[in-house]
């Protein structure tokens, strides 16, 4: 299925992240037709940019593609739940519908905490689909942080 | 007062985003010892970008003067409450103190609807003095929308 092939996508910029020794989160924006306008993971340290998650990247990439600040009826697949700074962005950038994997109750923002889009002050709401292939994701963020664990 | 004069810095940047066409709001990161670190306003019809609130480029411009992702014990200066997208990366810098101006019932998401930084998922949390200049970054905004309805 289409949105299986994209979560791959984003499974694998998460991948990439880990090894450059970002936390393993990947992310992937797909126009109307299903063309991948924009893919890319966590660069958190290598840009030293607290804003560099994976959402982030690819929304602003997805935008200067398309010209337009507006990313209307394009979807976003991320392997984790967003945080609220990126279900913000998320909302502002009018994403149609999100797709993530791994729920994220330590530091998520949609179906945990703040729940961005659950408030009346945010007033363009994509559709959500959560558990997409949430295993791989999980498994992922486990392994690099036991890695990291290891390490010191 | 010291926090006046940064916030004056704000506003100058507010006024120029409204010169632009941009909605009117400046923010400004401050270093510990007073120096501005980087000082911006709203972008997002120049840079066709979504995520070009003010806040998002100061927080990141402060982040490349300083090589870090974490701005410890800066503080930043905005002239209108952070929406939940900059709420989340003025956390995620590691804000110290956050200034705002004007409070934003309709978008706003630190006194209103996601209220970013009054949930366990955010695990840092600026001290936050609100109504700094207020007035002045109240009318900037509501000049610079009243001035569109009238043109168009």
């Amino acid at each position: 299925m289409k949105f299986v092939s994209h979560m791959d996508r984003a499974l694998a910029e998460a991948r990439a992240a880990a090894a450059r020794g970002e936390t393993p989160v990947g992310a992937v924006v797909v126009a109307p037709g299903g063309r991948v306008l924009a893919a890319d993971g966590n660069r958190v340290r290598e840009r030293a940019d607290p804003t560099a998650h994976a959402e982030m990247l690819a929304l602003r990439a997805a935008a200067v593609a398309l010209g337009s600040e507006r990313l209307t009826d394009c979807d976003l697949y991320v392997t984790l739940e967003p945080c609220p700074m990126c279900a913000g962005a998320i909302s502002l950038a009018r994403i149609r519908r999100l797709y993530y994997g791994a729920e994220d109750p330590k530091t998520g923002g949609v179906a945990h905490g703040a729940r961005v889009f659950s408030h009346r002050q945010c007033h363009h709401v994509p559709e959500v689909y959560d558990g997409i292939s949430a295993a791989e994701s999980a498994d992922l963020l486990r392994d690099f942080f036991a890695m990291r664990r290891n390490a010191t």
